[in-house]
């Protein structure tokens, strides 16, 4: 029989953790057990720092001049060298900009145009819904032939790809279970019908190691504000192999990716390489933060954040089933570790007010309608002690049934 | 004959200013003239300290739960909303997103997509680049009938206008002259043949009143980091009718303009209002630095702004003309104030070495090419007894020649 782990097991894991010095280059609130890495993470010690420089004395006391005295100007091109080995890519397939909407908007104009007789873009009927209503707002420009294709899985893919297909938008990690797709599989199965795979990586840049060039992905997007601790709404990024990005015009064509954009030509011509992707001035301020988040996430090896990562999530998983047995939650993530990404999802139709006391507690993780409760584990600050004390927690509230108190019942416009 | 002014009469004028306490609420450095907040506008003495509560006590205290506990989710919404007034519009005609060329992707979008049997988009040939690379990004896209169309003024375009005219797209301020166009005027050519008007007021918003609704401009957009003073990269915005709000809907439909994003809904419904023309995720960061500088154009009447603004331009040609006749500057700008924007531009071969050593001075101003030494006014900043200063500093670098030392020929990236 297995056994099950104690107290002083967490405690040996904190201090036998090779990654365990990162929880100090983060600023969390004492008494916060912060499980939400997957929809904001936190907040790097140097953050606060960097922007009050950028703000006083790049800002206030240079002004325009900082666009070449203090590099604002190849600030994006800067992070995305940084973050593109955290990607597998090299540093002229990563662009940073944007938000995930708009970068995925480009990506399928840019592929549309490319591949003009190829009209079906399929998608996880599951997937992270802006994903899908992006597609949409392009197959609703008056003369395009393109349209949506909805399937449940894999298997459904398979049948569904043919000649016909442009692309296949699929997200590496579900946002709600937490499942962890095989992007290099299904690049196989998009490139076996000519098409190509364009991945979300919302919930996995960061946080394990990833082989985009040798996946043979074709395009990416990610966020900057989850495991990369980019700040709230940070900039987003995008990828595009190099296999294709010189016969690649997208449409948002904007003059940051012009080839001069301070020739002020009348006529669009895109930069040579993944510049060609940027199109309005970026957030200086914005860019500032990412890059603190995104230094953090690189001077990790991303191998130990995936073997922590797998650790923290099979540890609450065990717990969660051992202390919670009396309370009817079910697993909605996958129980072998490979399968799932750094999150744990427990399903529970008094989810949402159950997640209000945990939060209220200092236990912070999120609520998914209609019933998940969402973990995410970010093995960079989360500790294996707040493993067992969120379990503790938890079961606190459900003994003494504290989330039926109808302050937890509240709808809140975030969840 | 006019009486010429001289150093007293600047300094009475800045005494008698009544917008001379504005000066105190930015940070500006002892030394600095600057006269370029027609690139990035001044730093708020406000916004450093907004900064850091957003994240020190937001995101690093209350982390996700702040997109609720402080307003993180309604913030461009609000910033929207004391943006409205200063553009003659409803707040809910107005929305907080993006960049300018993102934001006219979605509104040209919008429009193609309401009337589709309107292919033609009339701009001006000398308009900001961007504006016309993004019209030509759009016509790019496989199946779309958009042509773009380009003229070179009025004239032209009323010549140009006809039935297959879908809108017309016009900066209020040319970027290198300063000139000032008639929207009201622009906008009943373009109705009269049943096409719409979108306006780009980059160089125009918080500096003069502007009426969209009165005037009864159709679309528009602008920046935040001009006239504004937003930061470097503010978020942009844009302006829709009220006329036309209910039927557009824009095609890169991210998430935030959903009717309920956090219903994680399969199919994209458009927000009711002005909210379906977000797309995805903002930045808090980059949004709170705008909402200071919003913040200060609000509190400022626009009439008596626009009327300093008429005074500052009109002292400076005046005094450049006497001061500095013999080195052959040509005004570039109108001599009328009513149709000269709050920037003054002279023309010189030899305009972007003098322009690097007015900077090295501390007059800042900027270049565009070929030939432009361009300078911004920003009322709610700059003093009158600035003007003569700049000028003074001017005429002592062209009496040394001073412009004409081999590191002030140095090419930059950003002019």
């Amino acid at each position: 029989m297995v056994r099950v782990p104690r107290e002083e097991d967490f405690a040996r894991l904190d201090r036998e953790d090779p990654l365990a010095s990162f929880r100090e280059r983060f600023r969390i609130a004492e008494g916060t057990i912060y499980l939400d890495g997957n929809s904001l993470g936190a907040l790097p010690a140097a953050t606060t720092e960097s922007l009050l420089r950028t703000i006083e004395r790049e800002w206030g006391g240079d002004l325009i001049r900082s666009w070449n005295l203090h590099g604002w100007i190849d600030l994006a091109e800067r992070i995305a060298a940084r973050l593109a080995p955290l990607l597998g890519a090299n540093a002229g397939e990563v662009a940073i900009c944007d938000s995930i909407s708009v970068n995925l908007f480009k990506l399928l104009g840019a592929a549309h145009r490319l591949r003009p007789g190829r009209t079906v873009v399929i998608a996880r009927r599951d997937e992270f819904p802006t994903d899908l209503y992006v597609v949409e707002g392009m197959c609703g420009l008056p003369g395009t032939a393109l349209e949506l294709r909805l399937v449940a899985d894999e298997v459904e893919l398979e049948a569904a790809l043919d000649r016909r297909t442009l692309l296949v938008l699929w997200g590496h990690v579900d946002y709600r279970t937490g499942r962890l797709f095989d992007l290099a599989a299904l690049a196989r199965k998009a490139h076996a019908q000519g098409a190509f795979l364009l991945a979300d990586l919302a919930h996995s840049a960061g946080v394990m190691p990833l082989h985009l060039d040798r996946w043979r992905v074709d395009f990416a997007v990610g966020c900057g504000y989850k495991f990369l601790n980019g700040g709230p709404g940070a900039p987003a990024f995008l990828y595009v192999s190099e296999r294709h990005l010189p016969e690649l015009v997208q449409p948002i064509s904007g003059w940051f990716g012009h080839a001069r954009p301070f020739a002020f030509e009348t006529r669009y011509r895109p930069a040579p390489g993944i510049r060609r992707f940027l199109s309005g001035t970026p957030s200086i301020l914005a860019l500032r933060a990412l890059a603190c988040g995104v230094e953090l996430a690189g001077a990790a090896d991303l191998e130990l954040v995936r073997a922590k990562s797998e650790r923290l999530t099979g540890l609450f998983i065990e717990l969660v089933e051992r202390e919670l047995a009396p309370f009817g939650f079910q697993l909605a993530s996958p129980r072998c570790p490979a399968e799932r990404g750094s999150q744990v999802s427990f399903r529970h139709r008094d989810g949402y007010p159950i997640m209000q006391a945990l939060i209220s507690r200092g236990v912070v993780g999120d609520f998914r309608a209609p019933d998940i409760l969402r973990f995410g584990f970010a093995p960079l600050y989360n500790r294996y002690r707040e493993v067992s004390r969120a379990v503790a927690i938890w079961r606190g509230i459900m003994e003494e049934q504290a989330w039926q108190r109808p302050e937890y019942h509240r709808p809140a416009r975030v969840t």
